[in-house]
C-alpha cells in the first residue's frame, strides 16, 4: 500500500487551518493537521514543498520508519514548524491504518482506558462578576471541569479574556500588542478563585492558566497563595525552555502545574517530567510531532505519575482534536482534554465523527481518527493572515504573551 | 468482541512450554507464551487458577485496560511469575488484534524499521579450538553475530557449554549443582576472544555472557581487558538488582553492556537504562509483561540510545519468538535478537510462520503473530519436571548461576 | 536434621490461607505463611511443585544456604509470588531451629529489645461519626494506636471501610470493581482526623492509610493540609515503584510516611530509604521473603533511622504474624505492628501462643514461632477462589486499588 | 530610522541560499542568511508571510527589541526554522547598524580580540592515500587545521567523501539513502589519523566530524582509541537531543569534543556547556538565532571555559559567513572557523569583502557585515529542489545522516 498523492490544503473557515491529506493507491485517504497558528504558512511549505514529494511511492503502513526517516532525515530537528509538519504526516498515516484495520484509530492504540474524555472549557469575562456568569453557563452545558481567566483593574487586556464573541486570542493583519503587568495579575487574581469556590463549591474542577507571564518566584508565590481553592492545574507558570526554573515554583507549592502547548518533543519536557516539576503534560498531537512520538511522550510521563492534558484550543483543527479524542481513550495517564470548541464555519468544513456531550467526549467508533474534509467548502475560505498577540510590560519591555 | 474462552497448554515437546489460548466469542483465537523455567507449573496457576476467570466476559480489543487491570489490579506487583503470566495475555491480545485487522503485529505496532532482524547463536566448546570450530559451524550457517562460550581449565562445568548435542542448560527432576571460580574464568576467557579474532577477524560480532559471575570491580577488569576484542557486547556481567552497581563497570570500560534476560519491568531497569549504564536491554515478550510493556520499555530505553537485544532462548516457546520478531521488526532502537534454535519436537508442536535466513529473522506478513499450536499433539507430551542449575564457589558458598 | 518432608496446606477457615509444613527426619515441624490474598494457589504451586522437591533432604539448619539457593538458584529473582514461596520456607526452617535450640525464634535473632510490641487496628465507619464511635471502641479494647478510614460522600465504596461486619477486602468468586476519585477524598478525609483530635485528644497514635491511590502531588497537598493533626503515619500515599517520586511529596510535609506492604524485597526500597523518603517500611515476613531477608531491611532501615511498621492484616495468617511479632521484639527499630485480628474460625485452625493484651502484643516464650496448625480442621474448609477488589476513576480508567 | 522594505531572495547559484534583504527608510540595506538546506522554502515562507509584514515601519535600530518580537511573539519558539528566519533579521539589522555607524559590526560587539581567525577545511579521499594527498593541498593552501575524513572499506559512501569534484552532500530531486555501519567505521577511522600523524607531524590541528553517526558508548571507544593522535576536536560523535549522553563519552576519553552545527537556541546546549561535555560550540550565525543571540551562547561557554567553532559549510551562504567572522574576531573565548570554500557561481552573486589568507580569515573593515548580493545575477539562478541524504543502517533501519 503505497501513498500516491500528498496534498496540503490551507482554508479559513472561521480561522486559518493546514491539512494534510495523503491517498495511497487503493484509494484510502488520510488527514492530518499542520496549524501552527499566525505561521501556518511556514508549515504549509514544509509540507508542499518539501515533504510531499518524498512521501509519494512509500508505503503507507510504515509510520514508523517516516517517522524516523522525516524528523532524523530532516538533519534539522526539532521546533514548532518541523515537529507541526511531522505532526500531520503521521496523524493521516494512523488515519489510514485505522481504515485499513477496519477500526477506529484508538483500538490500534491499544483500546480504551476509559468510556468517555473529560474536557474543560474557558469562561472568562472582563470583571470576576461576568466570569461567575460565563461559569454558569458552562456549568450549565455540562461541564465539569472550567477554567477561568478574568479582566484584571488597571489593566486593558488579558490573556484569555474575550472582547465579546467568542475568544479567539488571533486578530486579522497584526498582532494586537497587549500591556501586561504581573504586580496588578498577582494582587488580584487570587479573589477570582476565592469566587468561585465561594459560588460553586468544591465539586468542579477549577483551572487556571498563567500563560507564561509569571517568573519563577512569582509563579511560587502565586501557587502558594492558592493553594486553599485547589486548582486542578495552574497552567505555564513560568516560560519552560530552562525546565530546571520549575524547581523554584516546585518547592514552594502543591498546587499542581501543567505545562507544554508550546513543547514539541519530549526533550523539551524530559526535565520537567523526571524531576517530577509538572503533573500534567499539555502537548497536543499536532505540534507534539503525531501519535507516533506524543505515544512515547504519555509513556515517559506515566513512570512519573505525570498525566496527560492535551491543549486543545480552536487554532488547531477539529483533525487534531479527533486524533487528541483517539490518544486520550486510550492513554492510561490521561488527565484532562482542552475543548474551546469550533466556529460553525470550521464544523461544516471539517466532518467530525467525535462528539462532547455532558461534559465528556468521545472519538467515535469510524474507522480511523473519524474526521473528514468537505474540500469544496474549504476552497471557499482562503487563507487570511492573522496573528497571536504580544505581550509588553508598561514600561513597554517586550515580554511572554 | 468478547472473550469467551482461556485456556492453559501446558507441554514438554523437547522442553517444557505453558501456553495461554484465548478464544473469542466470534471464534478468533491467540496465543501468548508463560514459560518460566523451572518454575513453570506457578505461572500455569497464576493463570489458570486467577487470571483465566477474570478474562472470560472481556472485551478482547482493551488490551491497555486489561494490562493495567492484571497489573494493577492484583495489588501484588511485578516479579517473573507475575509478568510472565501477564505478558502471555498481552501476547494473545496482540495475536487476536492482528487476526481482527487481518495484519501483522508489527503493522499493529508502527510497521517494519528494517527489513529483517539480525541474530545471534551460541558457539560454544570445552576449550578454545572446539569452540573455534562450533564458531566456524555457525559462520557457515549464516550468522553474523556469534556467542562463544567455553569451557575454563580446572573447572567441571561452565555456564553456555554443552555437555554434547544442543546446549541445554537444564536438567530433568533435579537442578545441577555447578563448581565456579571467578578466578579461573578472569584469568582464562580473555584467551578465548584473542583467539576468535585472530582466527576470524573483525568482520563478525563477538558476543559473551558472563551470566552474572563477577563483582562489579571484577567485571570493571574484564571488560578493560577485553576491549581491544571490540565485543558487540558483555552480557549480564553482574547481577543487575543494584542497579547504581554498574556504576564501576562503566566508568572503566568501553566494553558495551547487556542486561536484562531476567527482569521484568521497567522499574528493574530504570537506573541503568537512565545512566546509560547498559547498551542493550534484554528483556524479552514473555517475561518482560508483553508488547504492551515491552514497548514502554523499548521507547524509554531509545531516549538514552539503550538498545534492544531481546532474549531468545529455547526456553521461551516460539510464541514469544513470534512476538519478539514482530517487536524487534518494529522498534527503532532494536539491536539484536538472540536465536539458540528450538528441538525438532518443539517446531513440529507450534506451527511458526517465523523464519531464519542467512542470519537474519522475519516474524512473517501472517496476520497477528504468526504461530499456532498442534494441541493434539501438544498433548502428547505431558509436563517433566526440570531445573536450571545451580552455581557454587569452590568452597561451596551458594553463587549466582 | 535433614529436612523430611515438606507438605503445602491450602485452606479457608474465614479465609484462604497457604502454609508451608516443613518437617525433619526427626520429627521436628516448622510451619511458614505463603498467603498471597487472590493469587493463592499460585504460590502453593510454586511451593509443591518445584521448591518442596528440592527441600527434601537438605540440612534443615542451613537457613542461609537455603535463603540463596531458593532466591539465586531459582535464576527468576523477586516478585510477590517468589518472595512469598521462599518467605514461607524461611519462616519455617526458624521456626524448626527454634524448636531445636528450645527457645523462641525472638532469643535467635538477639533476643527481646522491649517488653512487648505495640499494635494499631483498624477504626472504619461509613461517615465520620460511626468512624468515631469504632476509635472509640477500639481505645476501650486497650489500642493505644488506631487507624482510621471512613467513607467519603458522593463515593459508594471506600477503601478499609466494611459493609458490616469485619472488614474482609476480598470477595468470593470475583473482584469487586470499586470507583474512586481523588478529589472527593482530598477535600473530605482532612476534616476525618480534626474530629478525631477534637475528640479523643493527641495522646494516642493516629494512623491512615492512603492506599496508593493519590499521585506525588495530591499526597504532597494531603500531608502538608493534615500535618497539625500529626499522624503517626500516612501510609502508601502513592505507589512506589518509582521510588524517587516520593521525593516531591518529601519535600513539602513533615507528615510520618509508611510504605511497604506491596514490596518484596530490599531492592524494592532501598531509595526510599537511603534517601529517607519514608519512616516506616511496612514489609512484613511472608512477602518480604521471611526473617532471613527481613532482618536485612531492618538493618539496613535502621542506617536511616527509618523504623519498621510490619503489614498486618488478616490476609496473611497467624503463622506469619508469629513470626513478625518475633521480628518485632527483636528489632532494635522496631516502629509499630498492624493487627486487624482474625476470623474465629482462623484461630481455632492456628493454634497461636502469642497474645494481645491491653494494646500490646508478644510473640510467646513458646520454642520457634509459638504457632500450630490443626490440620483435621483445616481439611475442612476447602479453598475457595476469592480476589481483592479493583478501583477504577469515575470515568472507568483503572486505578490503585 | 524605519526598516521600509523586506525582501527575501530565493536563489540556486550553485546551490541553493535564502537572503533576507532589509531596507531602511533613509535607503540603507542589510542582508541576512537563512538558507536551511533541504527545508529552504519553509524558511522563506517564514519570512514572508508571517515576519517581513511584521519588520515594516519598525525601528531598525531596536535590534533586541526586534529579536524579543520575534522570539517570544511567535509564541512557538525554537527549532531550526524559526530560529534560521530569526537570525536572518538579526544579521540585517546588525549590517543596517554597522553601515549607520561607519563601522565593520565587530567593532560594535566590543572590537577585535585578535589579529585573524584561523579556520579549518577538509580534506576527504576514498581511501587513506587520497586523503593524505588532499590533506598535503589542503597544507599547501596554508591551512593550519584540517579536518579529515575518509572511505571505509565495505561501504559505498562515507559522510564527507567526495564522489568528485567539490564535496556537496546535497543531492537534487531526492535525498540519497547511503548505507552505514558503526562497526566498519569504528574498526578502520582509527588509521586514518595514525596515517596523518605519521606523515604531517602533530604541528598541525587535525580534526574530524563523527557527524552523529555513534551511540555513546561506541563515541567513548572511538575517543579513547585515538588519544594519541591528539585530535583538535570530534565532532558530533553522537546526537545531542538528550545532553546527559555525552557523560558517558566524557568520562573514557580526554579527546576534546565539538557539537552544536544542528543546534538552535541555548537551551539546546546548556547541559553540554555547565557540564562541560563539550569544548566547542558549533552553533553559527544563521541556526543559531542570529548574533545577539550568539553571542548569549558564547558568553556562556566563556564561563566554562568552552570555545566557539562555528559551523561554515557551503550550504550557509557567504552572508553568514561574514558575520560569523565578525563574531569570531570579537569573542574572547572564539577557537575555531570552519571553512569549505564556495561555489564559483555562489561568490559571484554574493560580494564578500572578509578574506582567507594563509590559513586565517578577516571580515575585513568594511562598514556592516561586508557582504552584498547582486540581485539581478540571482535572479538568473531559481530555486532548485534538494536534500541532504539519509542514512539507513545496512539491515535498513533508519540512522543519523
Amino acid at each position: 500500500m503505497k501513498i500516491a498523492k500528498a496534498e496540503v490544503i490551507v482554508c479559513c473557515p472561521g480561522r486559518n487551518f493546514v491539512t494534510l491529506k495523503l491517498t495511497t493507491d487503493d484509494g484510502v485517504t488520510g488527514l492530518g493537521d499542520a496549524t501552527l497558528n499566525g505561521r501556518e504558512l511556514s508549515v504549509a511549505s514544509y509540507l508542499k514543498d518539501h515533504i510531499c514529494p518524498l512521501l509519494v511511492g512509500r508505503d503507507a503502513h510504515q509510520i514508523e520508519d517516516t517517522w524516523q526517516y522525516l524528523y532524523r532525515g530532516a538533519y534539522w530537528r526539532r521546533g514548532p514548524v518541523t515537529m507541526s509538519a511531522i505532526g500531520a504526516v503521521d496523524m493521516a498515516l494512523w488515519d489510514i491504518k485505522g481504515k485499513v484495520a477496519n477500526l477506529p484509530v484508538y483500538q490500534l492504540l491499544g483500546g480504551a482506558s476509559r468510556e468517555h474524555v473529560i474536557a474543560y472549557s474557558h469562561a472568562t469575562g472582563r470583571d470576576i462578576p461576568e466570569t461567575l456568569d460565563a461559569f454558569a453557563k458552562y456549568k450549565e452545558k455540562g461541564f465539569k471541569a472550567i477554567r477561568v481567566q478574568c479582566g484584571i483593574p488597571g489593566m486593558k487586556s488579558v490573556y484569555g479574556v474575550s472582547k465579546g464573541g467568542a475568544y479567539e486570542p488571533a486578530t486579522k493583519g497584526w498582532p494586537e500588542e497587549q500591556s501586561w503587568s504581573s504586580e496588578k495579575y498577582l494582587n488580584y487574581v487570587p479573589q477570582l478563585f476565592a469566587a468561585v469556590r465561594e459560588k460553586f463549591g468544591f465539586d468542579i474542577h477549577l483551572l487556571h492558566d498563567v500563560h507564561h507571564r509569571l517568573t519563577p518566584i512569582e509563579a511560587a508565590r502565586l501557587g502558594k497563595e492558592i493553594e486553599d481553592y485547589h486548582l486542578f492545574w495552574m497552567e505555564d507558570p513560568t516560560p519552560a525552555e530552562n525546565q530546571e526554573g520549575f524547581r523554584l515554583i516546585r518547592q514552594h507549592t502543591t498546587t499542581p502545574i501543567a505545562v507544554g502547548e508550546v513543547l514539541n518533543t519530549i526533550w523539551d519536557c524530559k526535565q520537567l517530567i523526571e524531576e517530577q516539576l509538572i503533573d500534567y503534560i499539555r502537548m497536543t498531537i499536532t505540534h507534539g510531532g503525531g501519535l507516533t512520538h506524543m505515544r512515547r511522550v504519555a509513556d515517559f510521563a506515566a513512570m512519573y505519575q505525570v498525566r496527560t492534558g492535551c491543549h486543545g484550543p480552536s487554532d488547531l483543527s477539529p483533525v487534531c482534536m479527533g486524533a487528541a479524542l483517539h490518544f486520550d481513550l486510550w492513554a492510561p495517564n490521561f488527565g484532562m482534554q482542552e475543548y474551546m470548541g469550533y466556529h460553525e464555519q470550521t464544523m461544516e468544513v471539517f466532518k467530525c465523527a467525535w462528539s462532547f456531550n455532558d461534559g465528556f467526549m468521545h472519538p467515535s467508533d469510524t474507522p480511523g481518527l473519524g474526521v473528514e474534509i468537505d474540500e469544496k467548502l474549504a476552497a471557499k475560505y482562503p487563507y487570511e493572515p492573522a496573528y497571536l498577540p504580544v505581550a509588553r510590560l508598561e514600561d513597554g519591555t517586550l515580554w511572554n504573551w
